[in-house]
């Protein structure tokens, strides 16, 4: 055995056991009796102790330095194996500890003052959270922007100083195009209720159109939509709103982009680092081009609605042009997990400059809620009515999960170019959609993205599969040709 | 911390990593999807080697020679910690690891022989699982008897000569019985067909009434029932067949009566190494009097006869006495898993005698099929018509699970004397029962029995319980009298 053998070996197991952790995970939300919490905690506990000794051991630094890449897909194991340790190395054992532990009781402190619309009760253990990863930032970066560091986690060699310069190129298209598509008024809506069952067996039928493995995973009910695994054992999750059936619909088509992605990594690259998505904003490329690109076009809703009318009846829409209208639906509102695609960008560009300020020392806790709210009325033209509608309204940052958000817009700019890239290279996508078939789109983005999984850096993959380098154009361009047309500007 | 709490601590997670373990097994067998079968191998390989890793810790031994127990509880832990210490480290790695790659494979091969009939190519494997588990039991026995060895894994403080000595007790008069049951003819069974649905929904009001706690378990299907965890999450599985209700319904009883033993443990031992059952022969003590003398008895079958004309309407059984007879239906056959309480003791003390001579080389694999055909027809008095119904019915020999088959019996020893003491100190038992309420019975379990988990020793335990030392007499008089009356003998 190599030293390069060796450390395959020992991280193989690490890879495993961090699938077990997921599937913990994935358990919890789905499956855990209620009862059950208090246990649940000692067990992940327990293995993520295990897990942490095992990514800082210090054989990892022999290894590291002592072994020999057999080939170009050994050089980014490698590379993400020094990537990992490097990082584990630099969070000192009592910052990750007291990490783990604020923040899990953070997400309990979120919950209880949102529903209690209390802001000045969650500060104090938000300033705690910020403290900590402004901690967690400055030994990341070491000398460097802490921000930078913390968005490197999520998206390697991205930088908050890329991402602000792409974000103000944005803004101010997505504002003018949000105020022009409301003043055109809204189109109509579904009415009625659509039956649960009915719901899950038409999902079903989508997920499988999407291209989603069943014999590798599985869908079953969640408070919260979310993809749960890599390799052979991805499984989603949905909910069922009886008045709304496209959350149902359009949540599981997301997850199956997310999901697809993982199960459409080579299996040669099974359980290894580079065994999984690139990076958060990578992943929701494939998410939200499923979703929407695809997912709301006009030829694939003109299927979907056919399909609807056979499994609902009628639902108050007359045809395929109107259903893609309500589909499409762009209407003023609070929530970034409710919005449309023309204020959800607007949405996280704004939490993006937030926390980036927060963990640069340029805000102040007690000062988010007045520069959320101004922030929120010149964006978005409206005042924030309470603040469970406005900086109470996310779990993120109670998690500490700072330098996350921007990677969602970075995945819908990603998903604009590579849906340009698709339809440049599949010219009759529009007219297979329209008989309900994505094979050629998804065959596509498993082909030129998905099968490698984190072979290659984030940018670097979108840049081969696009063919060119990855800018908000793409993104701008879809979204001012798709709403201009749907309300006539 | 002094030397204890630092043991009990480290004891603590490898107590939750066995859950997480167990968690695993359960989603295998209920949730996971077929695809993810050589992915899951591997995950819990990662973990089994982790915890190997953790129950030989060269710590331990310091730790458990310089522990003082602060009380009576403490010295049950360090008991039970010096007991599961001493056993991994007298095992070599090397044998760990071929078992466990032996065994694994052995299940396909026997699953693929008994689909053919096909002794000859079973025999090889079985004789190197022999082999392995004859070395295993030497190693544990350092010069003592290696099937005792075997034993006591299973039943601490147990050994085959005991267990020989009682089985040689019972087995005339089992075989008397058995003839002269079923020469007076069959008693009519259950006709017609039993909606899944209904069944499932009965089946969990059955669960309730038998004390299992919701709020820390739940129930799903599987190819086989079983119980699955400790402490706060205790899953139970159960199947259904469309004929025959009394499958669905006892199987789960059965479950309920591992599962509420588990749930029934002091609290305060949660993943401590007390935390759990004291042997397979309590667990199946719990499991059978729950399932045969409570649930089969004439009081609760005469509640569950009304129970099922409310949900069923008529399925051929005019009374409760009809049915009390068609629940305990004794009819010949080769299955054990299949078999009736009359039958039950007989398979096991079989495979009892024959798995004590394999391990002790006093019986040669080549000769195992003619020593269990023999055994067969006098024991039953038919001959076994293929080897499916004979000798490759079980699993278990393939498992590498020697010394487990006596466990059962001594389970349904445990119960008569168990239920004996039971009935004596709660004199309204069957007026309750027949009413459905077995709240007194699993109380009464409860408080004797399950909460004190490993606490005590297995016969220790069952003895405190009772109040007398238990035997094989009440169980045999429970079967004389239940079925002599049954059947008029």
């Amino acid at each position: 055995m190599s030293v390069y053998d060796d450390l395959m070996a020992f991280q193989r197991q690490t890879e495993a056991l961090a699938q077990v952790a997921g599937r913990l995970g994935w358990d919890q939300e789905t499956m855990m009796p209620e009862g059950a919490a208090d246990q649940r905690a000692e067990e992940i506990g327990a293995l993520e102790s295990v897990l942490h000794a095992r990514r800082t051991d210090g054989r990892l630094a022999v290894w590291l330095d002592r072994a020999k890449a057999p080939d170009a897909v050994g050089e980014a194991q490698l590379r993400q194996m020094r990537r990992s340790y490097a990082r584990a190395v630099k969070i000192p054992a009592r910052l990750a500890e007291e990490l783990a532990r604020v923040t899990s009781l953070a997400q309990g402190v979120w919950a209880g003052c949102r529903a209690r619309e209390d802001v000045a009760g969650f500060l104090p253990t938000l300033a705690r959270v910020v403290a900590l990863k402004r901690e967690e930032g400055a030994a990341l970066a070491e000398g460097g922007d802490p921000y930078d560091a913390l968005v490197d986690d999520y998206e390697p060699g991205m930088t908050g100083a890329a991402i602000a310069a792409m974000f103000d190129a944005m803004r101010p298209r997505l504002v003018a195009l949000r105020a022009k598509v409301l003043a055109a008024g809204a189109p109509k809506g579904v009415v009625g209720t659509f039956d649960t069952q009915a719901q899950l067996a038409l999902t079903r039928e989508l997920a499988t159109v999407f291209g989603y493995d069943w014999t590798r995973g599985r869908v079953d009910l969640a408070v919260h939509p979310f993809s749960s695994g890599s390799g052979h054992d991805v499984r989603i999750t949905t909910r069922v709103n009886e008045v709304d059936p496209f959350n149902c619909f359009y949540s599981t088509i997301h997850e199956v982009g997310h999901a697809a992605y993982e199960q459409g990594v080579d299996a040669a690259y099974l359980l290894t680092p580079i065994g999984q998505g690139a990076s958060m904003g990578v992943h929701e490329s494939q998410s939200r081009s499923y979703e929407n690109q695809l997912g709301r076009s006009r030829a694939f809703t003109g299927w979907l609605f056919g399909r609807m009318r056979e499994v609902f009846g009628d639902f108050g829409i007359a045809d395929a042009e109107g259903f893609y209208r309500a589909v499409n639906r762009v209407h003023a509102g609070y929530i970034r997990t409710e919005a449309d695609e023309v204020h959800y960008n607007l949405h996280v560009m704004m939490r993006f400059d937030l926390e980036r300020a927060l963990i640069r020392g340029e805000l102040d806790v007690a000062d988010l809620e007045t520069a959320w709210n101004d922030r929120f009325r010149s964006d978005f033209g409206v005042a924030v009515d309470k603040p469970s509608n406005g900086m109470l309204q996310d779990v993120h940052w109670s998690c500490g999960l700072f330098g996350y958000f921007p990677t969602y817009t970075l995945g819908n700019v990603y998903a604009g170019c590579l849906v340009k890239a698709l339809r440049a290279d599949v010219p009759g996508l529009d007219s297979m959609m329209a008989k309900g078939d994505v094979s050629a789109a998804t065959a596509w983005m498993r082909e030129r993205l998905q099968r490698h999984g984190s072979r290659y850096l984030p940018r670097e993959v979108v840049t081969q599969a696009c063919g060119f380098e990855p800018s908000e154009g793409p993104l701008l361009e879809y979204l001012e040709a798709k709403f201009g047309d749907i309300y006539g500007l």
